[in-house]
């Protein structure tokens, strides 16, 4: 058995969400489908990220077996060949099979799109959430500082079933480029829902209707109802995951982690 | 009669170009249907530019008339209001009667988008051109430079009724942004599918079948068959169309032009 490690760019718009579900069009239901394809057997796909409907992703990370001659040079090709066209491989590592997509990545960073202008725009309106307001950025940019450190962020996600809430944002920032305002959050995981949390309560923060300083007392209240609002989906991406090595057949050491090591694993957004 | 002058965005993935055509979607025909929604009255919608299915546009400029008590401020939200999500009026403003969204015009500029990678991509695969080739953009370059200028353009077009097939093509420059390589070009007006003519002859200079400097004698020998082929049309958008003065109205003259001064008007893409 070869394990293969393959970053993927996918567009949200129509698909349910990465993960598997019974009659709808995942993005994993396409990818298990054209592995199947193109070796013959039926696989199981694991992603680093379980991004909901309407998220895209230009670095999503799985990982999947399989028993193939496939020189892995040609692996990402053969994969686009069997995939829609809303999915793309970008890129094809074999690797050993320590190797786990969503517990060996130690950090995933999403960048949030937010169209700051009167009008709508055709050409973004599947990438970008449109507000026609103006917003603080500087009270934004103060707010999401808040927001990096080491914390219990159970106050900035929906209900789950995680070991626990406590996870570690390296990055939470704003960038402005012409119209659009972008957020970058980088996490060692996240929580279900999390980056669109966080967006929606900053722009409430650009809006006036909160204080940058309310983002403490929300993160130590432990209440997602003193969050604001989750913003759309659409907006959101998942641009890179990272892991601490990556173990290439012949090469370098796995980066698997033990099962005990899986307190803070991405339960996304 | 009041007359407006509308700057449009749109996908132009689900059209068969901007211009009406029988049983067919088309974005002047949305953009028509949307006017007499809000005014109550037919209108008839003039382009800036003709651009073919698939080409998008973020500023294509569109001109109509209508007895409407709708507030000039008012008019593109209440456009957007009954537009489709692929087509949206990003401005505006009202003009002398003078104003012909076509014939005013005294220059188009059109972007071209080449993405260089070895995989396709899910994101922009409706806005991008993808080559899994390397380019010598330096070439390309010097092939660029040698379209500027006052030419007969001839040998970079389709047939057409046009009166003369001399442009004036004030900019045409590469420029890379990551797997990004982008065509700008800028002209006082432009014939039937030159920009694509140009960006697929660039990228044969590009690959190295042929010099920078056969782009002289492709001019020089008038005839289209001795330029490249034609770029696909998913790569281009209609980025901005300038005009010598707005009459706002009440405000500065109009900027109409003569008919017989309609030589060079736009062909398009």
């Amino acid at each position: 058995m070869r394990c293969f490690k393959v970053t993927v760019e996918f567009d949200g718009t129509e698909f349910c969400g990465f993960q598997l579900q019974a009659g709808q069009r995942s993005v994993q239901g396409e990818i298990e489908r054209a592995v199947q394809q193109i070796t013959g057997q039926p696989v199981r796909v694991v992603g680093a990220g379980r991004t909901d409907a309407g998220v895209h992703a230009m670095g999503q990370v799985v990982g999947f077996r399989a028993d193939t001659r496939i020189p892995i040079e040609r692996m990402a090709a053969a994969l686009n060949s069997a995939l829609p066209r809303d999915v793309a491989a970008v890129r094809a590592v074999e690797v050993d099979p320590g190797f786990h997509a969503r517990f060996s990545a130690v950090s995933r960073a999403y960048a949030y799109l937010i169209l700051l202008r009167d009008s709508p725009s055709a050409l973004f309106r599947r990438y970008a959430w449109h507000l026609p307001v103006p917003l603080d950025v500087g009270a934004m940019q103060e707010a999401a500082r808040r927001l990096e450190g080491t914390r219990d962020f159970a106050a900035w996600a929906g209900a789950s079933e995680t070991v626990t809430t406590v996870r570690t944002v390296t990055r939470c920032r704003l960038r402005q480029h012409g119209p659009f305002l972008m957020v970058h959050v980088e996490a060692n995981a996240f929580l279900k829902g999390m980056v669109r949390t966080i967006v929606g309560t900053l722009v409430q923060v650009g809006l006036g209707r909160r204080a940058p300083e309310e983002v403490d007392r929300i993160t130590g209240s432990r209440d997602r109802s003193q969050a604001g609002p989750s913003a759309p989906a659409h907006g959101l991406c998942l641009v890179r995951v990272r892991y601490p090595r990556i173990g290439i057949q012949g090469g370098a050491r796995s980066a698997g982690r033990s099962s005990q090591d899986r307190g803070a694993t991405d339960e996304d957004l």
